[in-house]
């Protein structure tokens, strides 16, 4: 019954990425643009190939004796380890309790794997445990089940962290990219920006004027304050790798939608623009750690921004746009000065190893 | 609501783990033996605090609505890539599929987590995909989420693989370590320390006059089957990383019972005891990837043992000791020639990186 792992691929079954084009993986394959779309759309889905993965959402939606549970994994391989307002342990636990609340669920149980490379400093790692402690409190989820590897000095870079969770829906919809609609309104639930640059400025030791502060938050209860209220949202995506612009692209072609968004309406800090223009960045494409787009039905769109202002991770909210029905899989911005541009996926990465 | 990752060690609360004992994680500290034993019992016990860790089992049993879960996590970080038997594709699956039949579920879902190098082959890349895919489809599970990662060149090992998977209890069994009870019966499945030897010629470009494979291979199939014919199983254990002899010392110590074991009783085929001799290693501590142990209630032992033989994984299963209550915590075996000895933890690491 062992199964021989003999690469079929000598046996006729090709990879599906040509080797002339990428013959090796690059760094922006894991930078959440056109790279590795491809790959996930190649590689990956074809593979493993089934109904959730299909669904290109941010975790599975599992029916268990008739109870729907949301299942989702993510590894954390930010650096450096700590930055301001938060750690890679902070991040590795809101990071999944946020993909399981955009499934629509309730985030309940987290696993934990370590990989650790030889010669961290054992009050490093006691400090990220400390941190993943908290953070797990503060969103109310538990951390039952482990996992620790260590791997030889110079073959890995301090540590690397993987979360899986599972949460519960307790409600009736469906919640995923298809359930997107012509006519929904599309709402965020603050500035954008922030947790790239926090990175970028401990990173390279910049020093910006303002101290920029990584968003990284738990979504979970803002989540749950619009589900209780029965908001009718069609999708949720949370605005990781590749920032609003890649979440936006993502959505519309899954969902064959046209999706018309508003500069003027996207609130961007001062100090954020700044740091992006010294750094030569588009913020549209910066990773944020406790933002999200809501696509909810026009109906209930003032009463949800209502909802989410009155949330203290939602003070900002802001409505930022439409979606029509044509032309499908586009996503169109609106500048301040009311010039129209097509906004894509980047095909390179702005930031690499920004979670 | 930011959670702050500032190192509250500065604030009074000190790394459990003593600075001057050990300042830094060692390859031991993943090993399987008695450092890594120290990490989990001082770091993430204490501070991930929760009854499912406490159980200290290979998965977290959780209750849903009424449904008992279980739920684990691994990482996986052998090296090299490739082995006869297998590769980390497949180790990938079949470990923690096994996670869960060791908690007496049935695996359903798994989700996986890439942490990619640059620079790895994309053909190597798609290799292990195709073994994860074969892997799964033979063990019964599905592969719904997933996420990929890419750290610079020199920050990695090729590839490192999380796994998480979810299962179902479909019985009302408390199948634990603290379950073991005086009396029981050790079954094991068949001969050990292959996977470990099939790593070390892999790695060492070893030649033996056989050539060994990894046993790895789903041990679900085989749980089902017990479980199924209600046998009274109070325990079970796959036998990883620290391989027969660290896997019994650790129920011994959780179920504070006194495990026996027969030296003549536990198989070992010649070319892997040949292997152990020239490596100066002990077949009892070498990792295996498709052996575990079960716990069983005496009047059920000989049914259980005749289940085991009539399948494919389970042909050369045997009765290799039994438990009693005196004296607590330990384990002891009975060499071939009548000698008893205590069979302890290791303190180092026998093979790194070995899963």
């Amino acid at each position: 019954m062992a199964i021989q792992g003999s690469g079929d691929s000598e046996k006729g079954f090709c990879c599906p990425i040509p080797i002339e084009q990428y013959p090796q993986v690059l760094l922006a394959h894991g930078g959440g643009g056109k790279l590795m779309h491809q790959l996930i759309e190649k590689i990956f889905i074809p593979s493993f190939q089934n109904p959730r993965l299909e669904a290109r959402h941010d975790g599975a939606v599992l029916e268990i004796r008739n109870q729907r549970l949301a299942f989702t994994t993510d590894s954390y391989v930010v650096q450096p380890l700590f930055f301001r307002g938060g750690d890679i342990g902070t991040l590795a636990v809101n990071g999944t309790v946020n993909d399981l609340a955009m499934c629509g669920a309730r985030p309940l149980y987290l696993s934990t794997g370590f990989i650790l490379e030889e010669g961290l400093p054992m009050d490093t790692l006691w400090r990220i445990v400390r941190s993943m402690k908290a953070a797990a409190a503060a969103a109310g989820v538990e951390l039952v089940t482990g996992d620790t590897k260590v791997v030889d000095h110079g073959k890995g870079d301090g540590v690397f962290i993987n979360t899986a969770g599972i949460g519960v829906l307790e409600h009736d919809r469906t919640i995923a990219p298809a359930a997107v609609k012509p006519g929904d309104v599309i709402l965020i639930n603050g500035d954008i920006g922030r947790h790239g640059i926090a990175i970028m400025a401990a990173r390279e030791g910049l020093a910006f004027d303002s101290e920029i502060e990584s968003d990284c938050a738990p979504l979970s209860g803002l989540v749950q304050t619009l589900l209780g209220a029965g908001i009718e949202i069609h999708c949720m995506r949370d605005l990781t790798r590749g920032g609003l612009a890649s979440a936006l692209v993502e959505i519309a072609e899954v969902a064959h939608a046209h999706i018309r968004i508003e500069e003027k309406a996207i609130e961007t800090r001062e100090d954020v623009q700044g740091a992006c223009e010294i750094l030569g960045l588009d913020p549209l494409y910066v990773a944020n750690e406790g933002r999200f787009v809501a696509f909810v039905a026009r109906s209930d769109a003032e009463r949800a921004l209502s909802l989410m202002r009155s949330h203290p991770l939602g003070v900002q909210a802001a409505m930022i746009g439409t979606v029509s029905d044509d032309p499908p899989g586009l996503v169109t911005m609106t500048s301040r000065i009311g010039a129209t541009r097509i906004v894509d996926m980047i095909s390179g990465e702005q930031l690499p190893r920004i979670c």
